[in-house]
């Protein structure tokens, strides 16, 4: 049975990190930008539209009035919306794979064999994360931080009929700082084996 | 190093099962309704008192005009309250503790030898639960089960600064369902382990 885990992530928590560690531990493919040429290609849209819309909606008036419509008047950043999770659904159907955010635990709720994985971690670590792996500069950096989680939050809550970071949505959350990085990555590796032995 | 673990819980959810279980694993004294025992035996109030004020506030009017008024004027389930955290404190100060909500986590906020844990578990399991494990017989369990987590949400929300059910308030939380109770015990208590051995 293939291995399909979604983990969501506030910002600079080290969702991605633990992803990519422990694709690698279980043997499964890793998505995180990866996932945006899957959607370009099964799209024919152009992955620089996936990359500029990543995990972020637009609220504005002008951005509303100004929107490119696609077939059947679907506004375009719905249609880039519905091709990702036509990807997720692709890639998820066909291996092993973990895929970070964009909404995959909502893509894959008719799987049943899926694990989704919230990472959160305290904001001084995160802090200290956006600083030392992203090299984001700035004085107010939990400020930009607070601001990537909202957005997260908003694309996740407008898409989908679940809220953001409430754990009924998934299996297991973690706070990444409690053991640290690769002991975190362990104990979800053991979850994640428990989880397929019991199906 | 005293392990102290909190376990807030979804009503039904196997969260004091899972407490137990856990207790004896690591060696640990388990409170659950024993908690309102010590509260009782600390503040010389009639443990009474405190089962029928157990996780939940009266918002009535009626119950605010005929709520008796301590020393100082503190509202007497306030005074219940503070026992029950004065209580929480001193069990946390002499021993490896589990402990079964009553806000514990936010009473050893400035402990620094704390595991904060959370349980969910689908609806569906936990009716199962509800008939099952506590007997509770009623056409509509689900609605009951849906006011027992109202309550215990806006105990908690009232009392402290944070969100019930919130991931960032713990270290974990766990979809009990997953991997059924002892299993979710076994992945705990490696939680548990790697905690204290990085302390």
């Amino acid at each position: 049975m293939n291995k399909i885990i979604t983990i969501s992530r506030q910002y600079a928590s080290g969702g991605r990190e633990i992803g990519k560690k422990l694709a690698e531990k279980i043997g499964a493919e890793f998505y995180d930008n990866k996932l945006l040429e899957e959607a370009a290609k099964g799209s024919g849209i152009h992955q620089s539209h996936f990359e500029e819309n990543d995990e972020k909606r637009s609220n504005s008036l002008l951005y509303f009035l100004s929107t490119t419509y696609g077939q059947g008047g679907v506004p375009f950043d719905d249609t880039l919306f519905f091709a990702t999770m036509n990807a997720i659904q692709k890639i998820a159907s066909e291996q092993s794979c973990v895929i970070i955010g964009r909404c995959a635990d909502y893509a894959l709720r008719d799987f049943s064999n899926v694990v989704n994985i919230f990472i959160t971690a305290p904001m001084e670590q995160r802090v200290k994360r956006a600083e030392e792996i992203y090299g984001v500069e700035s004085k107010h950096i939990d400020d930009y931080i607070k601001r990537i989680d909202k957005q997260r939050n908003s694309y996740y809550n407008y898409y989908t009929d679940r809220q953001w970071g409430k754990p009924q949505n998934y299996h297991l959350c973690i706070d990444s700082s409690a053991l640290g990085i690769d002991k975190t990555v362990s104990l979800i590796e053991k979850f994640v084996q428990d989880y397929y032995a019991n199906k």
